[in-house]
């Protein structure tokens, strides 16, 4: 397979767009303050999932956004990133259409759900993720709008 | 510090958008192939800087793209966090319009240069990186069109 030979892979269900950027923090005030220094724009909302235990701050960034993530509880799915891997980017989340379409897909394709079933997400979405053994280390979000 | 006080902090030259992402593979061929199935998108351009010992294939994900690098030598920078860290997000990197006057700001709001002069990069570019010890753990590139 070289870099021409790519282009004869049947395409499944497209991941639309970037949606956003999920990168993991400890301190969340103290990201918040930092962030904004380095993109040069304020955070323009935050958002509790408690079921996720997580905190979440949004940046939009022009063309994409960018959402710190923070643990509300040591042994959420943030938590545990953090105490394993540190401050860092967690994941990439691509908007799709229908969610249970593309995690189809995606199966199909030879890629892994880490949850057979989506979930509720920040920012009015339903997500799922497929595990980063499957996608080359990249733990990859897809979320669908609810409406 | 608090969500609603980071509308205060001081904005500096704006990231203008999220230009690429960077993913360091270790098979850049197998790695071709399973980010096309991924992304339901077929690259389109390859490029190797040989200055910094890096082969690049670029993919198109609509509003940003996804920039694959592979080491042409072990002790290149790639090569270096592949042994380090294994595949996964290398870094992300922001638009900016003018590559001295971004790594000048950058400096004097705290952040910490990784290299003191701006370098060439792929895709026609000049770029500068931000030592992620001073960005929350995510290595943060700026890069400017060189025309």
């Amino acid at each position: 397979m070289n870099f021409f030979d790519a282009q004869q892979i049947p395409l499944l269900c497209c991941m639309n767009h970037l949606e956003h950027i999920g990168i993991a923090v400890k301190d969340l005030e103290a990201s918040v303050a930092l962030f904004t220094r380095l993109l040069g724009t304020a955070p323009y909302k935050t958002e509790t999932v408690e079921s996720e235990g997580v905190t979440t701050v949004f940046f939009d960034v022009g063309n994409t956004k960018i959402e710190l993530l923070s643990a509300t509880r040591e042994d959420s799915p943030i938590g545990k990133f953090l105490q394993n891997k540190g401050e860092g980017i967690h994941h990439l989340a691509f908007a799709v259409e229908d969610i249970r379409q593309s995690m189809q897909e995606k199966v199909d394709a030879g890629f892994t759900l880490i949850n057979p079933e989506p979930k509720d997400g920040a920012d009015n979405k339903i997500i799922a993720f497929l595990h980063p053994k499957s996608t080359g280390g990249v733990l990859t979000e897809m979320c669908q709008n609810k409406n």
